[in-house]
């Protein structure tokens, strides 16, 4: 593995969004010292990494100089930046329009009604949202729904979630497939373009990461 | 106003995002020609429109070659790709990722809890979420809380939301304020750096766009 910026840090652990950037680097070839932030233990809520992300969130990645930047896809394109080979947000003003379009659909689409479900559901986000159960029985409900929603948008043939290439939008709706069976949700084996292309996607080795 | 690409169309109409668009347009100095999308009379729900946006929504872009992009940010990013100048994504990784952090966290946190009240509130979005009034009653007052948590942040003194430079952080946020006066949520007049960022960007010609 090639390093990048080896004075560098990366604040991760478990959950969706670290996933997102470790098969992201993985997908690079590159990987950077990293600091476990255990979430089961509140690590996350601690005074000291309050300082480094106010919203006690991770991943966070600081720079050698202290620049701090959070939010797993804001890390991605910083790597995307120094290190662009391959591209993973599109290369050319067309690309990248619809490798952020559809990483945006899915989380807000998919991710996004998953989140919903987890928010409203479970202990561990009981400060991070006033909690409604009801919600997330409804949204729960919705969760095929969304599938069965990209699924229709997927029935071009293409073979991957922004067009013919791997992108940063196949990580996103990989991890919510991840996320979504570790829930317990349903996504129906039916939707059969999903499938194929989930097939494809946890069949790259940086699903491993 | 300078054009870019004649043969394209943008669909646009009332609401945040389509003025997200209108605002970057201004920055940038270009224009392009508009197809007005009535959402009152609920044209984006209209079998024509949802043939180009299968989610209903606005605004959308659609180049000559009838390929189309959604989302606003996605529009936004195909711009700043196809005219450069001035960059209001970033200039450089560090900038990029910042701007990155910064749009994202005010759209999750500010723009999404005062989003939570219009959805679960408002029945013009009766078919977008299972609503639940409580909860948007639970977001409603936690609208201050994230204001103060973005005066927090910006205690540092800098005059825009990502650093010393406007991007769409700026209009993310200024559009999220915008929002929030139409809907008459509280934003407390006591929190000094909001209303000093607020003030010059409201002071600049693109927020009449």
């Amino acid at each position: 593995m090639q390093q990048v910026e080896t004075d560098a840090r990366l604040y991760c652990g478990i959950g969706p969004n670290s996933y997102r950037v470790r098969i992201f680097m993985a997908e690079k070839g590159i990987d950077l010292p990293r600091v476990e932030v255990d979430l089961m233990k509140g690590e996350h809520k601690s005074p000291d990494f309050l300082k480094i992300n106010s919203l006690g969130q991770i991943p966070v990645l600081v720079l050698g100089d202290g620049t701090i930047i959070t939010e797993s896809v804001a890390i991605c394109r910083y790597l995307e930046e120094r290190h662009p080979e391959p591209p993973l947000f599109g290369a050319g003003p067309v690309a990248k329009a619809k490798v952020e379009m559809w990483n945006r659909r899915v989380e807000l689409e998919v991710m996004g009604t998953i989140g919903d479900v987890a928010f409203h559901s479970q202990e561990f986000f009981k400060d991070r949202v006033p909690q409604f159960p009801a919600f997330a029985e409804a949204q729960r409900s919705n969760v095929p729904n969304k599938w069965a929603w990209l699924d229709r948008e997927m029935a071009d043939g293409r073979p991957f979630i922004a067009g013919d290439f791997f992108s940063i939008a196949d990580i996103t709706a990989g991890v919510a497939a991840w996320l979504c069976d570790f829930f317990q949700l349903e996504r129906p084996a039916s939707l059969g373009n999903v499938a194929r292309w989930l097939e494809r996607v946890r069949a790259r080795p940086s699903w491993n990461a």
